[in-house]
């Protein structure tokens, strides 16, 4: 569910009518829904409310501090991979035992920052990481809390690139590995071994592999306590899918449903990374509409937005759905052809949606749903773009939460001219 | 040839040691090479002296002002595709009849600006911008030249996304409705159609798309001559593809050789749009290796730079070379394992390359060959990454032309906090 509707014709974010936000900030414009952003946060919050989870939400997903600061003020904890978004958990005001820290790369100054900020746990991905950690917690004279993270080796039925937990992907430790680094923690004098977190991909609609993973880390918890090896933390991160277009994804309820009774006998703390789930929906990219371009082939529909502000599509071959601001269904749907809908970036890979129904014409809006997550985060100056600029709607309020960069910005660090 | 070699077992620049780099300026860094740049741009010149084109380079394709200033004081113009690029060439202080300026998505204020600008000319991709380039130029009360740009419709034999000249992709006009636009350019008042421009996709190594488009539009100038239509200007684009892997591309003095034939009776006044043939070879991305990983499936050398200072190889699948600073020769070539050279972040996209012989240990620096194009022009700040810095070298010489972003600077525009 989604605050993005339709009244008398026009396509409203929560009481804001999106046209006179695309008129007042200029286009192209990300705009979200703050109703649709807590709704979904909880709802994860309530499906597992019976267990009290820290749910640490995955800065990685969108990333702006207004966002980051409303799902902190509301309970949320967060999931950070660098030391800029450790940067962006401090300026959002994140307690800093609500912050968990993952990724393969982390540098002895990320690991630095993240200790003197005194962050909950780091998930660490490798033995030589793990030692990297204690050298650098010796040399502050610390000790910090980890936990290791388990590569489970599940197939999560997804797209590729962001398929995370299978043997061949670079993420996290095998269940050998991953044991006998618990079994000589000793040799880790700086670092407490307190959880274990796995996190086998995004946008996975399914529960067989989050059981599955589960499963595997449930018997190793098991396993460790007959060796008298307490773990307290359980992190089973992120990934849960949202409906791009007819996916079916499980709810939270559904997933909850499933999983919960695995995990009540554990006597862990759980720790959850929801992302896409979300805000995933809680955002649009507005644009408008240059030229309708006909060529003996197929109609173009050119708009001001394009790849470097939305590069799903060309990335991972995504689909989100196009709509425009004035509703089509009061329009002559016998008219409308199929069309592409392009940016102006030169390239082939400068599209936002394919051989799509869309009645527009010159000069009028449209927007590509489901924008949220992974959208903004990854935008580019491309062909010198300037970045679009970013409003967050409460109600009938809409709030500038990023200006638009100026042709000013792109030169802004050269140098030497 | 690009100035990147070994010696006494050291990468070097030219004259600089691209250690002696990395040390300075930190990493993840992108170093170009001032001396292959121009080498590039002479080699075409030549290749084409006969007929004195006006070399226009790509600007997408690296757009460092540094880089832009060196090639115009080396008589380069530019082939530009945005607001942004536009204020770049200003900036770079390019002479503006030396400034042609494509892309299929240009809008009123971009059109206005160029105008306003006095440029040498559009390139118009459909006959709506025509007409909305004729009513700027109109209010202006200006009189404009443009070429039109005709989509050949070839298979240049490269990659889907860099196609941009078969009849399915957004760019350029089909033949017929490109001969009567021209027909009747009595309808475009503040218009003068002077050219006619090509540009059939990028990084294409062989001839025969290039001839077979030239020919097409050979005998488009000789019909229109017929009807007392004089072409003055043929912009037969860019696309020159280089060496990543095992290519073996024409080279400009191959290609010259095939098109100046087909060119020289026709009296029009050459354009060319060189950009990856330039730059391409002439930079390197140089990374320093964070953790080697072992898994029971695979060696991961996990680095500091990222799918967001380079995303080539996860957005086109691109081969791109990776080298370590010192020499791998001199050291045992049977201990070396192969490794997927991979970024910190939190997706499978991210990597450099796979399955690839590279024996380097944490702390080493390694460098990806092949990434002066498309390469800093398409980073973004993902994962909260701060964009790299950009150095110049110039022999012993080497100047920071573009500073390293910080965490403040990613979160500069963000508002309401």
């Amino acid at each position: 569910m989604h605050r993005f509707s339709y009244k008398k014709n026009n396509l409203y974010c929560e009481g804001c009518k999106v046209e006179d936000l695309a008129k007042k900030f200029g286009t192209p414009l990300y705009v979200y829904s703050q109703k649709t952003i807590l709704d979904h946060f909880f709802k994860i919050q309530k499906a597992f409310a019976s267990i009290k989870p820290l749910i640490c939400y995955s800065v990685k997903a969108n990333s702006n501090l207004s966002i980051l600061r409303l799902l902190i003020q509301n309970g949320a904890g967060l999931d950070i991979v660098s030391g800029g978004e450790l940067y962006r958990a401090k300026k959002a005001k994140c307690p800093s035992k609500r912050i968990v820290y993952a990724s393969v790369g982390k540098t002895k100054d990320e690991i630095r920052e993240a200790i003197k900020s005194g962050i909950l746990m780091f998930n660490v991905e490798s033995v030589p990481e793990l030692k990297r950690i204690n050298m650098v917690a010796a040399l502050l004279k610390k000790r910090v809390n980890v936990a290791l993270r388990l590569n489970p080796d599940v197939e999560p039925q997804t797209h590729n690139y962001v398929a995370t937990g299978k043997a061949k992907s670079k993420f996290g430790m095998d269940i050998r590995t991953l044991k006998s680094t618990i079994l000589s923690q000793k040799a880790y004098s700086n670092v407490n071994i307190i959880g274990i977190h796995i996190h086998i991909g995004s946008q996975v609609t399914v529960p067989e592999p989050f059981i599955k993973a589960i499963r595997k880390v449930k018997s190793l918890i098991k396993e460790l306590k007959k060796e008298n090896i307490q773990i307290k933390y359980f992190n089973i991160g992120g990934g849960l899918g949202i409906v791009y277009d007819k996916e079916q994804p499980q709810t939270a309820k559904e997933f909850a449903s499933k999983v919960l009774p695995l995990l009540k006998d554990l006597s862990c703390k759980i720790i959850l990374e929801p992302g896409r789930f979300i805000v995933g929906n809680a955002g649009i990219l507005v644009t408008n509409v240059t030229y309708i371009k006909d060529s003996p082939q197929r109609r173009f529909v050119i708009v001001d937005a394009a790849m470097n502000d939305l590069i799903r599509p060309a990335l991972y071959g995504s689909y989100q759905k196009i709509v425009p601001l004035k509703e089509m269904r009061k329009r002559k749907p016998h008219t409308v052809k199929t069309s592409d809908i392009v940016g102006p970036i030169c390239e082939s890979a400068d599209f936002l949606g394919k051989r799509r129904y869309l009645d527009v014409g010159e000069g009028e809006y449209i927007a590509v749903l489901g924008s949220g997550a992974y959208s903004f985060s990854m935008s580019s100056n491309y062909n010198s773009r300037p970045r679009a600029a970013e409003v967050l709607v409460k109600g009938k309020q809409a709030s500038l939460i990023r200006k638009r960069e100026t042709y000013r910005d792109l030169v802004d660090k050269e140098t030497n001219i």
